[in-house]
Parts: C-alpha cells; structure tokens; sequence
C-alpha cells in the first residue's frame, strides 16, 4: 500500500499504515487519555474509513489503537457535556434540545456506522480498558479480536444513557445469545476477554496486544490475497441478509452476483488453483 | 417497594414480594398442581405484569414459582380442553371453531407477553419441571437463570400441536443455534440445565433453587441501583432492535433518546462517579 | 415407507431408501467424483424434495451422500463453465450474460430451497469433504449432523465468486456467532467438525459415516412418530418467525393452530400418554 | 340484533342500537360539546369495540355522531391540559415527563386502535366538524361516507404538535395521494366533502346526516348479509396485506383460507345461488 | 414473433400468436364456458408465462380472453368443489383438509403469480363479465385495459370465502383509495368500467373489446420498441420497490443497473436519438 | 431570513433566497442548458438541502428553476458519458466496472436523497420540459406543483436504462394508481400537467411559471407560520410511515411526541387561538 500512504497523512488523530499488501491499519492515536473520542475524533474517523471503502489500494483493514491501557475509554464525556449534549442547559425548551440531541446522535452515529459501511472487511483488535464507545466500534467491525487482559463493559447505564452509537442495535445481531446481551447491557457490568470468547463476541484471544496485532494482520492478509470482487460481495450479501428475509437475500445475491461475475477473477482463481500459483486479482 | 406491595394484595394465583429496594418478586402459587396453568391463571399474570411496568417503586422483576418441584408443568391441560379449546366438540362449523381458537390463542398470548412488554427487566427464575408455557414464558424474560434440577421441555408437539404461546418465535431470536432450537422443537425432548447453560438459552446454573433466588435478586438489586432511564431504555431498544434492521434501530435510538436525554440522571451518575457514591434517581 | 418406495425409483443422481417407518433417506450418489453437482442433478434434488414434502408416506427425512471421502466437494466447476455461467464469453453484451447468469442462479437456488421448502424435517448428514454447495444444502435442513473426519469449506472466495446458493443468506440466522461467520466466508478456511459443533452449525458428531446416518435414523424416528400435524406446524412456525418480528410471529401461530387444532392428534396424543402407550396418528 | 341490545346499555358517552339484522350502531354523545373527546370517552369507545368485536350478534357496524354540528371537534384540550399531557409542569424531569407522555399516547391510541382491530367493517359517518381525532378515528374505520356540510382538517399542527393518535400512520395508506396528505396535514388547512370525496378519503357525499346514515345502513346490511366468514376474513386480509409484501400477503391468505373454508357457508351461498334465495349464515 | 409461435402450440386451454414484432398475445379460449377456471387451465397458464418470461423474442404480453361475453366468470366452482377444495368431505379430520387446502391454494396462487413475475410487461384486456379470478389475474399485470361493458366483481364473498388468489393482497397496491377496495371487497357488488377508470384500477376504457385490443397491441408494440435491458429493469424495480421501504428501494437499483448498464442499448438509443432513427436493441 | 442569506452566497448553480420569514427559495441556475444536472451540481444541491435542513432560519423551502423552458432536461448526458459511467470502456472487466457504477449511483441518489432528508417541507415547482431527474427530484420534494405547460417523462427508457434516482423506488408511493406508474415508466411517454393533476402527482396546476411560483410561496409562508415543532414532526412521521406498518408508525409516534412535546410551542399556539393573535415560535 505504500503508494497510496502519503493520501492518509493529513489526519490528526490516528495513525495509518500499511503492515502488508493490500492491507490498511488505522489507529487511534491518543493513549494519554485512554483512547477517549471527542466530536473532531469521530468526524475523521468517518472521513478515513469512507476514503478506505473505495480506495483500490486496500482489501482489508485492521483497526485498533495506540498504547497500551486501552483500546478506548469510550466517549470523552467532560468534552462532550461542555457541548451542552448530555443534559438541557435551560436556554431552550425541551423540544428544541431534544432535536439537537436527536441531530447530534445522527451525526455520531453516521462516523461510526462508516467502519461498517467500509467496503472492504475491517478486522478490530482490542485490549486494555475497552468500554462504552468501544463496544459501538468493535460492532461495525466484521470480525473481533482481543488481547486477554482486556476489559469490557457496555458502560452506558453508569451514566445515565442507553447506549445510542449502535451497540443495542448491532450486538444481538453479533452474539447468539440475547439473555447476555441484556445482562451486559443492563448491568453495565465488566466482563473479560474469555467470557467475549465464549459467547462469540470475538474470534480469538491473544496473550498481549502485540499477538493480537499480529493475529489480525495475518488474517487480512489472507483475506486481501483473495479475489477482491468475492471478498466485498460476501460482506455486503452478509450485511444486507442479517437485516432482510432469507427469500429477499437469496433474490439479493442472484442481482448482485450477476452484475459481480463479470470478473477475470474466476478465471485467474481457478487457473492458479491448477497450477498451484498464487494468482493476482485486478483493483477494485 | 414497601409502600407500594399493599397494592398487589388482591390476586390469586400469584405472591408479590419486595425482596429489595425497587425490585418485585412475583411468584407463581400453585405447587401442589406443578404450578399449571389454566385461563385465570394467565390473565391475572397479564394484570400483574401491566400493572409493574408502569409503577414507578418497581425497577426490576424477578419471577419464579413456588414449592420444589416445578417453575411449571405447563397449561392444565384437562381444564383446557374442558373449555373446548384443544378439540372441536361438534357443535359449531370448523370454522366456527377455528375463530373460537385463535381468539383464545391471542388473548393467551396477550397475556403472556406482558412479561415482556413490562419496562423493567424481568429475570426468570426456574427449577425443577419446566416444559411446554414454562419456555414460552422464560422467552418473554430479560435473563434466564435456573438451578441445575432444572428439566426442560418444549413439550407441544407431545400433545398434538406446534406451540402457540411464543416460544417458536421468541427461542429463535434468544439463542443463536438455529439447528438446536429446531432439534428440541420437533422431539419434545428434555434437555438439562448445563445444556441451557451450553447454547445460552439460561445465563447461569446454580446448585439449587435458593441459589437462584439469590442470584436473581442479586443481579435485579443491582440493575435496580442504575438509573432507570438508561435500563428501561436499553431494555426498549434491544427488544426494537431485535424486530428491525440496524438501519431501523439506529433512527430509533437517535430518537428515543433524544427524549430521554433530559433527566437529572446523566448529572448524578456523573457526579456519583466523581465522588465515589451511590447516586439516586428519580423514580420513573 | 415400503408402499412408496415405488414412486421414487425414477432418480438417477440420488438413491432414495425407507430405513424407518415415516423416514425417507436421500442418498447423492456420485462418490466417484466426490459428489459434486451439476445442473442435471439439482434439478432433480429440487424435484425429490418437492415430491416428499407431500408424501403422506414420509415424515422426517435424511439427506446424506455415498462413499466414503466426501458429501459434496461443491460445484463441478469445469461442467458448469462449460455451460458459459461462471465467465462471460463475448457472444453477449455484459447486461445480457447478467441476465442469463441472474436466471441461472434463480433456478439453481429454487432447487435448493426446495430443501428448506420440505414440510417434513430434514436431518442432513455430513461426513468428508464438504464444501461450498455442501454449505448451502446443509443450511437449508433443519439439523446438522457430521462424522468427526467432516472438513468444511465455505470456498466461495477461492474460485472468485460470493457464494450464491443461499450460505450467506442463512448461515447467519443458524449460527449466532457473526464474526465466526464473516471469518469463515471471507477467509474461505477450512474447519473440521470440532469448531462446527462449538458455534452451533451442527448439532453433533460421531466417530464416523455410519455414526452420523444412525444418529440421524435415530432422531428422525423419534420426530416422525409425533403427530405429523404438530411436526410440520412447529416446522413451519419456525421458520416464519426466522423472517419476522415477534408479533408477526405470533399473529401468524395464532392463525396457523385456529387452523391445525382440528385433528384427532390432540386426543390420541393425550389418550396415549394417560395410557402409556404409543399413539398413531393420520397420516398427512 | 334485539337480544343482546341489553348488554350494550351501561356506557354513560355513546348511544348503540342495531338499525338491523346483524347491524350495531354506535353513536357519540357529547353534542352540546361537539362531540369533543375527554379521556374517558375513549377508553370507552375502545371497551365497546373490543366488545363488538366478538359479539355473534354483529356483522357489521357503524358508528357516528349525536347532533347536527360535528362528528367531534377533536381533542377536548382543555380536559386533556389539565391532566398535564400537553406541556411539562415542571414537576418532574424532561425524561420522567416524556415517559408519562408516551404511556399517555400508547394508551390513547390503543383505545382507538380498537375500531381498526374490530373483527368486523366498521362504516364511519362524518358530518359537520370534523377535525382532529375526527381524522384519527375515521382513517380506522373501513369505509368513510359524509354529509355534504362536512368540515375536515388535519387540526395538529395549529395547536403545536403531530398528529398522534394515527392519523400520520393511516392517511397515506388510505390516500393514494401523497402530496395531498403532505399538504393538509402539515397545512392544517380545512377540505371539505368534495375535496375529500375526490382523493379517496370518503367513498360518498350525501346530502345530509340523515342521508349518510342512511347510506351507511343500507351498506352495512348489504355486508351483513354475506357469510360472517367470509367477511371478517376479507378484512382481515386485507389490513394484514396492507403492512406486508404481496408475498407475505399471498402466504398468510393461504394459511387463513386453510382455517376458514371449514364452514357450511360456502354451500349455503351456493345453495342460495342456485335456489335465488338469501342464504343464512352460522353466528361467528 | 414469428420464428418462436410453434413452440406454443401445443397449449390446450390457450390461443397464442403474435400481433407485432417482440409482442406476444395470450388468449384464455373457453368462451362456451365464459372462459372459467379449472385446475388444469390455471397450471397451463403458469407454464406460458414462465415460457415468455425467458423467451428473447418476447419484450411484451397481452392477456385477455376469447368470445365477446366474458373476460372470465372465475372459478369453474362446480369443477373445483368436486374436487373437495371447498368443503371438507368428512372422510379426513379438520386439520388434514386444512393442509390439503393450504397446499392447494399455494399451487393456484403460483400459477396465477407467474403472470407478476414473467419478466416482460403484461397489459390485460379485460370486456364482459369480468369476476373473481378475473381480478386476482388483472391484478398481476403491469398495465390493466378494458371495454366500456365490462362488468367487474370481486365476488367471493358470495360463494362465502375470502379472495385467496392474490386481489386482497395486491388490490390496494394497484387502487390507491383503501375506502374504494374495502368496499368492493366487503360487499361483492358489481361495479362497471367508468368507475374502476375513476378508481385508477384501470387506465383506459375503449368501446369495445376489439379497440381494448387494439388499445393494448399499440402500447405493447411501443413498449416492445424500447430497449428490453431498460424496460424488464423498470417493472422488476417496481415490483420490488412496493413491497420495500425507499431506502431499499435505492439500494437495490443501484445494484440492479450496476449488473444492467453494460449493454450496448445506452449507446444504440443515444445515437438513434441523434440520427432520429429507430434503435435496434439486441434480444434478452 | 435576511440574517441567513449571506450564508448560501458561495453556490455556483443554485440561487439561494427568502421570499417570505422562514421561507427558503433554491433556484436551479442553468436555463441555458435547460437546466440539465452534471455531477458538480447534484452535489452541490446536496449540500445546499443538508445545510436547510437544519438551519433555524428556515422552516419551508421552495424549489424551482431558472428560465422559462425547463425546471430540468435531467441528466446532461454527454458529460455523464464522458465520465464512463453509463456504459464500459473496455478498460476495466466488468465487475470492476459494475463497481464503479454501483458507486457512482450511491453517491449520486445520496445527493438527491438530501431534499427529502430536508428535515423542513420542501414544494417543488415545476414548469415546461420536466424530465428524467426531474422526476427523481420532484419525487423527494413534499409537495409538487406546476405551471400547465409542463411536459413530464419518466424518460430514462429511451436512454437504456431504469431510471435510478429514485422515481421508481418513490413514485409508486406518492401516487396511488399503479397502473398509470408502470405505464408512464415502461414507455417514457410524456404526460402533461393535468394528467399529473388527475393522477395526485402534482396538487396543483397554474396558468404559469409565476403563478406556480406564487402558489408555492403562499403554500410555504402558511406552513412556516406554524409551530416548526409540530411541522417538522409531521413530516417526519409521514415518512417513516410511509415505510412501515401501521404498528410501527403508532409506536414511532408515540416516542416522538414524548421527546417534542417539551415545547412552548402548544402553549403559544393555544393561547393564539383564544386570542385570535398569530402566535410566535421559538427557532428549530
């Protein structure tokens, strides 16, 4: 990827690279304050991943985040309050806070749904302290990974708030096993990085952070050496049939594919699988 | 909940309690019977649980059912079939007697999905037999506990016909093993505690009933002490999402919140945090 | 089933046999070529199942496939791009080859959700190779069972292609575990038996082939001497409820028993567990 | 319907009678105050249509207005204020008032609710004003007729708020007109009988109240004269279409025809077909 | 059409020839009879349009009937009674005929659905009697045209049963007034060709049958002129849009014209527009 | 909204002014191109309707175009070719291709999509050639309106392709006559002003271009002179209805109005009525 690096350098608040071919990693770039997003955060947080989803360069993408206490502390609630959003400050009535409460969520949750709406599959690893806002991050994300000294809560109710980035609205479709969605969510209580393993709220638990690190960038560099047009289809038809019928994703992916096997993809995996070479796939 | 138990005085079939602070305890009070069910039964149960979800000194709910040997053997088949709802007695047209069905069909679910329509958290409580309406009503609580007598069963297909009171469209959506669920469905089959524990259908086994008293008082104690805006709303929310796209449920959370977002709360459970203490909210 | 054995002795790709009253046993039969499917033979798997779906002589079924090393290897690639499907040739403009390719797929999934379609239950049984089409069959049964040797790929990718036959529609309302699901799709990796049982996509494993068929003969005689009626309403229910909200659901259980309470099941069910006796229902 | 008259006599703000055969009318009675609604009118009005909705005796209803000036004139907002439905009281918190709020509506909106989920066609007869919970009351009803004088309006939004009783959620799925809803409901503006006959909203315009009764009459006993099968399936169907696919639509057709052609009405209609005599029909 | 006429020869209970180049016409040929349905006419009518929905020489359909006094009376009753669709015979329980039923109405509405689902637009001419089957078929077409005698009914409440063969569940997606088709639903009464004009049930009302025809030969001739690539994308994204909400709607055509722009159409008909010349479209 | 305007002066093709308090008027500026849309526009007017949406200056918005012969010939489409996006260059495979498509159309149905988004009523005004996007746009507008010299197509037939923006996923919504919208879709036939009028895809048809103008103004100073609480709830609500069942809208409804029912907007507003003064609302 190192001729696309220098179009990412202009952020301020997270670090990119290029660990392997084809392969982006986005960090979050503030482990003095355990990770904590504040409003500017979030805004370029979107504006990277939307550049990711159509950047030809990248077929996949790990997203974690710098230092070693946390992955994150959720949202910066001091900074966040300062903007008048978490309780009325009497200057307006009730109705008027209420849309700007209502257009500010919608503004945060469009950042944040971007990691999942980022065309190409994103890999998350977590450690250290990864509460409230982590939890709505990891949720976009396709696949779960996490050092085992992780600690998670879904810290909402502490404060007073359901939880409104997407977590209530993307866990139960991640985890089989509603029961523990809503003890979690409800209790706002801790949990550890085998109890995340159990339940399948991640794939795998890793000794530190370095391993987990390393685990990721394995596995999107598996997944980027793929044909490029299969890997985005099978997450978009994957997306679109967690939120439709069986019969409207099959009548979906018969579209979809139709306009996908135009491809020399087939030709070229299926030609390398004979002659046992590794093939390449044109950009997409 | 001291204050308000003198208005739950009045019913049958079921004992209220107030085990602590802001937490019910409805107990179903027919053991020497197996705690079965027959009509009265399950409309007073509907009372209860409309009645709970709007009083302001109740936070959360544990139910169970009283004596050793069963959360509940399930519909009192014999009273049922008295009132002509299993079979056609002649009299009337088949489809004469199928609108008699369905009509009794929705009441009787009507009734039973109070537990679930109740705002606040409902944590169920099972030990011994518990098979046929026992899932249907377990699949209308938040969380699952049971002790590890516990013998399960969705037991219709044994007397004849698919289950109607919810639990095929509710243990789908609850625990995430679509060939498991379908396995205990179609054989009737018992499955023990540490198998409900396995595929997530019960949160945690404890050695015996008392102990999942304990543990359910336990965890409704603590959701209790949270701010009830944020727990009735993460309650609200996860059940909306789980009949809805994630698209659906992000709009809907914006919204929601937007309207809940001007409590005191966020400011005491803030403070709390600060200081250490436990904060205090306004009843809801 | 012997009196309709008869009926399906037509077939060329698949061997159909009765190992129990009310059991029907599909067999693929092309283990020289590792079961691998082409046109002729889905056509014909749509047309077996269609046709026992009705049979009144058959009430469960087991779907597995010949030999010893594989239950399928998947598409037969070189037969299905012989017939232009899979590239297009430059005979047609792209929109025209889109077109046949989206009839194509139509046709092929029809086939195969003819499986899912079966009002009967379908236990399949997996064993060996069992790859891309594997996948999309077993996730239309209602159970999965597999020898410990099984060796799954959902392979898609690796040919270029998403898999279209239904995977990426169903295999995640059968297994509540979404990043497993995504890793597996995207990385088209092999897993063996173990995993398959861990996140739920099979219910069991045996120690071989013959295990898993009388596994599978097992619980497919134990469904089929329930009340058919309760059988395939709990079949259907399910099902329904998959794709819908909870209160659809229910709306349509309702509607569904006010039409299937009419048999004589209800009677010779209870009858025959007052009197301990096996009960024998109409056939249907 | 004489006999069961007496069972409809204790509701202190609504007349009924049966003008004929299988025939219920409700009538408003609040004229002096223009049949402006308080909380207890319609709690009422919803007790009576869920009664209704069962009752052998009806086939079909109709309900109306007492006096000559309006059918209602919405909203008794003064009652209403006082209850402190409209605007915080400072009392209580924003949440805690929005809470109280929204149970205030659900329950509202239930009551009326009952005229859509009455089992059998409700015929609604407007004249005069007829605003506000007019156009919420009337959009539950099947058919809309009105006398000539007839003055309707979309009224929310002149006193501050959206419509919430249904009106939004009803009218555009009355109306095949979407402009013309956009612009009377965020207009306020006042239509009249043709403007609303014109649209679709009513099916026909009388010369007077006494002619739209009249009409309305002849209407319901036409309908109450076909097979209460029949016809309470028709609506049915065609309320359940109205929120699901056409093929959702077409499966649950299927399954309540599967229920309903049970009855001997279909060879009494034939019969009577044949014969040119009127068929009689089994109470439902 | 010519090349392909000979392949339908061989239909029994329908006349097929070709009116205009790419346009075909399919005639319902029981006029003795007021062309009414039985069993096999229906599976005939399935199998054409399957038939024309892949035919490349086909890019338009005409439906309409032979003789001058009837569309269709409907259902052959006579014929479909003796085949004990209509009610129970005694020799099965209620829930057996309830399955025999459902199985029976799901194989008639698909044969009926294959008219919505052929792929090219179908423009339906309806003259004389015109009544219950008649409008669950007009409902599947595209395009709805009739002489000014045609007399209409959606008449099955007269034989006591609820229209089960598509028009309750697509008439109000066609009429946009809910008053109007509640109405005629309910009350089975005849209504002519001003009024289902009126209502926008049908778009244009001629003299007589022959200027119906002639009506629908013209517009079929000018649809069939248009390229194939842009009309079938237009009435599948139609189809597909009424029964998903807009956000869908957007979503799948973006990935419908992805798979459909690569035709060489969009240059053909550019340049015909310049050189004012009738394009040349490719065969689909 | 004089404060306001000094804000929308850095536009390049739309003229941005304030007819009336809180009125907003966006005038598409190329009339001598007839108004045809290039990428830069589109985006453009996105931008534009993102920032209405929630300017508090604003509460209504007319939107119209330049010149006297044209609101708009839609897509320019030679610089659209130019840009490939309408047919492959022979560059790129097919799928890569059909990528760049899916994209290019997301992108620009997003820009679109931004006038319904609007959270403010938006009345289009159209006049002479109104076609192709003119269609999409109008489309997302609240209200529609035209001068009688406006000539309307659904042109995108004659180009090669369906129509993408959006007329075909809104279209059907906003006019109930489904016939009538598959015919002017599939023949791109033009159709005049007052068939659009007959039809309810226009509320209002003028003698010309100033007229409908000044309707429109009128029509948007009497919805700007209303509480902005209710009018952009009440539109809001109609939209999410328009797309979800009834069930759903009710309970949307029943949450909105307890986040916007804080205001003094009802007090203001009831106050006015007995006072007969126009009432002042505080911004939104």
């Amino acid at each position: 990827m190192a001729p696309s690096l220098d179009e990412y350098t202009g952020f301020k608040h997270f670090l990119i690279s290029s660990p392997a071919e084809y392969v982006a990693h986005v960090e979050t770039n503030r482990p003095e304050k355990l990770n904590a997003f504040f409003e500017a955060m979030w805004l370029e947080l979107g504006e990277i991943f939307r550049k990711l989803s159509h950047d030809p360069n990248v077929r996949a993408v790990i997203f974690s985040a710098a230092g070693e206490r946390a992955f994150t502390a959720g949202l910066d609630v001091q900074a966040t309050n300062q903007g008048g959003m978490l309780s009325p400050d009497g200057t307006i009535d009730g109705s008027r806070f209420a849309t700007r409460v209502r257009r500010y969520i919608h503004e945060f949750q469009d950042s944040i749904s971007a990691i999942e709406k980022c065309e190409k599959p994103v890999i998350v690893v977590m450690h250290g302290i990864s509460i409230g806002l982590a939890i709505d991050m990891s949720c976009c994300a396709d696949i779960r990974i996490c050092s085992k000294d992780t600690k998670f809560s879904v810290k909402e109710v502490d404060i007073g708030l359901a939880a409104d980035i997407g977590t209530l609205s993307r866990l139960p479709k991640i985890v089989g096993n509603h029961g523990w969605v809503k003890d979690v969510c409800l209790s706002a209580r801790f949990f550890d990085a085998n109890e995340a393993l159990a339940v399948g709220y991640v794939s795998r638990v890793t000794e530190d952070k370095a391993g987990a690190i390393d685990a990721a960038t394995k596995l999107a560099t598996l997944i980027a050496s793929k044909s490029p047009v299969a890997v985005q289809g099978t997450k978009e038809i994957l997306n679109y049939s967690r939120d439709h019928s069986v019969a409207d994703g099959l009548h979906y992916t018969a579209v979809w594919n139709s306009a996908m096997l135009h491809s020399t993809d087939v030709a070229s995996a299926m030609l390398s699988g004979i002659k046992k070479t590794k093939p390449r796939f044109e950009k997409l």
